[in-house]
């Protein structure tokens, strides 16, 4: 049996969670919900499936070092440092050449770094089912979510269920038939109803060979420069090199630059408590309150305060008389944030960069 | 004519005013409402009586440091430092000592520091009737607030006003019946009604050998340290003098210790626009809002935020959604409090104080 590796892609640059979430320290390295970070909280998730020798984090120069600190048990030459953000395509096929040049079969987890899963053996069991697929039909098999609500902010995959092209079908797991864009809340409410859409959480599972394959056929530019990156990996080129394939590659995405073309495409439906947690909001909705209705993280004094979510984090936060409030306090910054609106956070963040506030980028 | 002497009493320790607030900078050292600190804000306000040689300023070996910095232009003999705080008895005792040691017949002006005045020139002319009383007299004259409300958070001066006794009524100035101290609210509703009482402002006017020989008569003990303490003034054992006096002294107030007791006090009305700034909702109330209803300090970043008040002090704050708070952030706190309820930061303060975290005293 081929090697499972995990690809972690852990080089997002979110702004959803200033003023916690800056460039050196995006949402993926925050401790957001409960204890540990959200990298951390990924890789511990599927241990039992992956050794950490197998593990490959993707992350970029601005963030190695804090990547580095927070994982101390993976090893160092695992940390793949992408000179420069070229969207998910390039991420995974530069995970893959490394993997493929590990174990030519080996297959190859996705998963990005800012996720939370509440149940983490039916995340598992669904993630082996993926890998039975991928080995078997050389495919390509992503994770889609059964949808609790018409959400317009993810992508959605549509699955084919006639039964004589569905041989996986007791395993809940379906040709696909189309990727789907965010929708406007009207369509959302169709893909519902259909019953044969699932949310796009971007976690896949394949065979290194495979996506390189389907990488060569629909990304012939990138599969060229991955191929001429080749040799230099683990010799000391290998750094001017990469700088110099970057240069030359151009940003897209998985979905976008494979997955909506290729051919041989599965989804796993999964229903094990996933959130993207893009938003404070969402953040709020996975922790659990107090006895006041209050979630508090570092020092925090209230009084006649309820059902307000405060991270104090490096200084002290005293409310009197408040409710419904995101109340995030940093070494220079504070956001004081009426529940529910949390999505203007974005706002403020394109504001401060337009203003070039950029020490609170 | 004899000279004319402030003596502005800095040496409060406000927790009102945290996160603001702290016992290195208590309320007088910020600048709380509008440009100037309030300590700076008051003697500005008496320049045209006062010359700033004549200008004493009593403070404290924790504060004194800022308030040399914020009164560059008070000559630094005329700062005088109190070894601690004995309240207001001893701090006017002994700048009365000084004031009668540069002119025995010497006049002086005692205001606290931390007050807000709208209307100067009537301040000023208020004073000017009661510098002429106190001359005339030899008397103790209070200024005494004409009241816009039944607050029960002052004491009052029942003055009397029947013809025979009072020469000074068309000065609206009169002869002090009683003391009151803070009163319940009926009974502050009744004093409302009743005409004949004022909000006691702390402000008070007389000459510095009539308060001398009031001590002397009231306060025998504080007296007797204040003769013994005389011949060391000027010299190189006045520090020395000072500790070991303030060792002897104990604590009381000007208004307890001596007002109650004396007969010859005078109350002269003001209607000036007086606030002591209690507390961070009555600097809302001195504050001139924005468009949005917003009082804004410092880096602000706001969306979709109304009513509120907000001083960003030496970090950025950005609010999403919000009404009616007063949020402070300071280099190592943050405050977030609904207006209305900015009496119970006293009791943050009580809590911090109470588990130690003397960092953020």
């Amino acid at each position: 049996m081929a090697h499972i590796f995990s690809v972690i892609m852990a080089g997002g640059v979110g702004s959803r969670f200033w003023p916690r979430s800056r460039e050196r320290s995006p949402k993926q390295l925050l401790e957001l919900t409960g204890s540990g970070t959200m990298v951390q909280n990924t890789i511990a998730r599927i241990e039992p499936l992956v050794p950490s020798v197998n593990t490959l984090v993707v992350t970029n120069a601005l963030q190695s070092d804090e990547i580095v600190k927070q994982l101390p048990f993976i090893p160092k030459e695992n940390i793949l440092v992408e000179p420069v953000g070229r969207n998910t395509a390039p991420c995974v096929g530069l995970a893959a050449s490394w993997v493929s040049r590990m174990d030519p079969q080996g297959v190859m987890i996705v998963l990005p770094a800012d996720h939370v899963i509440q149940n983490v053996p039916e995340f598992l069991r669904v993630l082996t089912v993926a890998i039975s697929i991928a080995e078997e039909t050389g495919g390509l098999v992503t994770i889609g979510i059964k949808p609790s609500h018409p959400e317009t902010g993810y992508g959605y995959i549509q699955f084919s269920d006639d039964e004589g092209s569905n041989r996986y079908r007791a395993k809940e797991a379906y040709r696909v038939k189309t990727f789907a864009e965010k929708p406007n809340l009207e369509t959302a409410e169709r893909f519902l109803k259909s019953g044969d859409f699932l949310w796009n959480s971007g976690m896949f599972v394949w065979k290194a060979e495979s996506i390189l394959a389907e990488i060569g056929t629909h990304l012939p530019e990138l599969s060229e420069q991955l191929k001429a990156l080749a040799p230099s990996m683990g010799t000391a080129g290998y750094g001017a090199a990469l700088e110099q394939a970057y240069g030359l590659i151009r940003g897209i995405s998985i979905d976008y630059g494979v997955m909506e073309k290729a051919g041989n495409v599965y989804v796993v439906k999964g229903d094990f408590g996933w959130s993207d947690v893009g938003s404070w909001d969402e953040a709020v909705r996975l922790s659990k309150p107090d006895e006041d209705g209050n979630v508090k993280k570092g020092s925090v004094i209230s009084r006649n305060s309820r059902n307000n979510f405060i991270q104090a984090n490096s200084k002290i936060v005293a409310t009197i008389g408040v409710e419904d409030l995101i109340i995030v306090s940093t070494e220079d910054a504070v956001l004081v944030c009426k529940k529910g609106q949390s999505q203007d956070v974005k706002e403020i963040v394109d504001y401060i960069r337009r203003k070039q506030m950029n020490e609170y980028l």
